[in-house]
């Protein structure tokens, strides 16, 4: 067994130093961007590291090979956060890091910088105490991911060869909630698109034009109506196709998991929870697509006939259904739906990302599980699905052939891209043992990982 | 006859010191407001004519009351405009009147300063030539008339007697087209409510609350879809209700007004027209009430279940329909669709006007029409319909039992609230003539009005 801090005050000093590197992705400069990678790259020492560039905020990349024969383990994480938004909804500083009521409050101190560091600091302790990790480690931390990745694919494409892995541990993610350690076996993919509908050539005048030329809006509503049932299931031909029915297990498992709606139905301040009929909600959060409106807008003025309108939707998918398929059956509903006297266009966003599983046998998996199980012994380990979406799974499998193991100390209620943001300072230590415990049993033993690979 | 200015010098010149008082009615200071009032108190000196508070911009208003026995008009009309709008889409400065093809270019140039200004020089060369108007004439020229007129009925009401007519003439409104005259024996009414629904306390990510809750925007385009059928009628119960069907003189009356839709259509830019079936695009146009969505909102952001959306939506009413009874069909229709989890409010706003009529064979009527044609010698004087909404017709016969007449020598098309607004000069005398003739009209002969109120 390592051993760690008999307290959290170095950790705390330490990330209070990377949370001030206000390393937002989305404004900050280039000085900025590096100086949170170089923070990252000066505790890599011991892994051959360095900053590369993939044609926007540059990466951090390492590797430490030295245990031959082992399986190979490739460490991902991002050291870019989210804009702070209002700063007048922050109670302290986002890039002060605050110490409270045993939280960090701090911009990126869950997400995903502190969840770093602690992979970061289980590895080092490694190589302080033990001159060695168990298994061959290599390192990806990138600095775009609060921007949805832009250049991620292709870099990682273009050098699978210097990440290839056995498995992928994702330090990004969120345990589910607080109340038990989990895993996620499941994410949703994710289909954007803009339907647009114009009418005449400009706004006019409703009494002067009234009832004689086509309301954009009008016909919006009209197709975006028809999207969904009245009882809340989506009415799109073929959306479904290929999704297999909930089998026994997946059911039994689901059920199994508790799951208080009056407290979730309560916290979002709604009278009743809705969604497609003859599931309970935690199985249509975990196991069904969506297809949400997340926007629509159109005209705005008094009295006008707009010329315009428009609206953004994006799909969740499951498990079964091809982002192109889903896409394919959304363009011709629309196309169907008849709208006399306006223009219609559907635009489908580039990067769909179908599901992504990885299944609860996985050596990974098993291997997690036990990790934190020795944690938090007494408490079993939850198998989660989560309805957001990893990209970088999908990726990950595609270009390395490798699963991805979600493995973060950061849990969903933690305020992630909002203001407050917080980390409980619990996780710290917690999160070193099971990170200590998973690298071992990755390497050796009844969960020790297959090396595919070389 | 009166005899006018050879030529349009004066008129222009004093145009153009009108035009150059930004009496921007939304946002000028009382000064500038005041200034505009006092150059049409300068104007009314031979009428007893004085400024007065109404609770916003104060009004001018004055009475030659010299023709003992014969009837008594009320002139009405504005003097404040509406703001520029981007002043970069502006040909020349819009205070400034620029002469240029026969158009005079400028703010408030046809809305409404221009025929105020015929009027006011026809009852003053009445006064000048032949020191005496052919009937009694009042005058009300109020500030406010492009923020809605808050504070026009309450003046009105409360000073009922001292407007007493027997016609109110209307210097504001606008003729239909230029190809011809025209005078308008009817108006539509105006309803306006908003629309609001609101689900969960705040936006929720849509993956990690997908399928558990009902997105208002979902809900919003269920109601707003059953607004309409997919032919473009109005499917609202009760909408229709009072509408007489349209009688064979008047389908007869509209058959017979030349309109061309392919270049109607072309003007619009849209490929077909649309509406309700069954009917010709000038049947729905001129007798047909409208329920138009002004503007949606909600959501945005990028993967949003959003918290609210709301839609803004004005009725154009017609004759037989009442602003009431049409708000009532309008809510119990939004109450019957079911829309669970969500909360839905419907606010009508105050100030529902319903249609208006004049008889065709109203004597002012007669009397404009005869006026017209001896101005447009050869040319029918077309009885048309607008669309558009004028509150204070129906104020001034609630207010004072009098019928309103639209004598307004701005045309539709000169860019009323619109950058490069205009007036075509040739219609400064023979707004004049017209005027002269319209009065003496009204005071002798066949078309003379029956002075009911005195």
């Amino acid at each position: 067994m390592l051993s760690f801090e008999p307290d959290d005050d170095r950790y705390i000093a330490e990330l209070t130093e990377y949370v001030a590197i206000p390393s937002v992705s989305l404004d900050a400069d280039r000085e900025t961007m590096l100086l949170a990678a170089n923070w990252l790259l000066a505790r890599l020492d011991f892994a051959d590291a360095r900053i590369v560039e993939t044609g926007g905020h540059p990466a951090v990349i390492g590797e430490w090979m030295g245990a031959p024969g082992a399986p190979t383990v490739l460490i991902y994480g991002h050291y870019d956060v989210q804009p702070t938004g209002d700063l007048q909804e922050w109670i302290t500083p986002p890039f002060a890091l605050a110490v409270a009521d045993g939280r960090l409050r701090g911009r990126g101190v869950t997400d995903d910088k502190g969840p770093v560091y602690i992979a970061l600091e289980v590895v080092r302790q490694f190589i302080a105490q033990e001159g060695a990790l168990p298994l061959n480690v290599r390192f990806l931390f990138e600095g775009e991911e609060e921007i949805g990745s832009p250049h991620l694919s292709a870099y990682v494409l273009d050098h699978a060869a210097e990440f290839a892995a056995d498995l992928v541990i994702s330090a990004d993610g969120a345990m589910w909630r607080p109340s038990e350690p989990s895993l996620s076996v499941a994410s949703k993919g994710l289909l954007a698109l803009d339907i647009e509908v114009v009418g005449a050539n400009r706004d006019l005048h409703s009494g002067r034009y009234g009832g004689t030329v086509a309301n954009p809006v009008h016909a919006l509503v009209q197709i975006l109506a028809g999207l969904h049932g009245a009882d809340g299931s989506i009415a799109v031909p073929g959306f479904d196709d290929g999704i297999p029915p909930l089998g026994d297990v997946e059911e039994a498992e689901i059920a199994a998991v508790a799951f208080d709606e009056d407290a979730y139905r309560t916290e979002l301040g709604v009278d009743e929870l809705f969604g497609q009929p003859g599931l309970t909600t935690l199985q249509r959060l975990w196991t069904r697509p969506t297809l949400e409106i997340n926007g629509i807008t159109g005209g705005g003025s008094y009295t006008v006939i707009p010329h315009r309108a428009a609206a953004h939707i994006t799909c969740r998918l499951v498990p079964g259904q091809h982002p192109d398929g889903v896409a394919a059956a959304i363009d011709e509903y629309v196309r169907a739906v008849p709208v006399p006297g306006v223009r219609v266009t559907v635009t489908f966003e580039k990067g769909a990302v179908p599901a992504y599983t990885i299944a609860p046998d996985h050596p990974a998996i098993a291997a997690a599980t036990q990790a934190l199980s020795e944690v938090y012994p007494g408490q079993a380990v939850l198998l989660a699905r989560i309805g957001g979406t990893l990209p970088a799974t999908v990726l990950f499998e595609e270009a390395l052939g490798a699963k991805t193991l979600f493995f973060s100390f950061s849990t969903a209620d933690e305020l992630l891209h909002a203001p407050n943001e917080f980390l409980r300072i619990s996780r710290l230590r917690e999160g070193m043992r099971a990170w200590e415990g998973l690298l071992r049993l990755l390497a050796a033993g009844e969960h020790r990982l297959a090396p595919v690979l070389r």
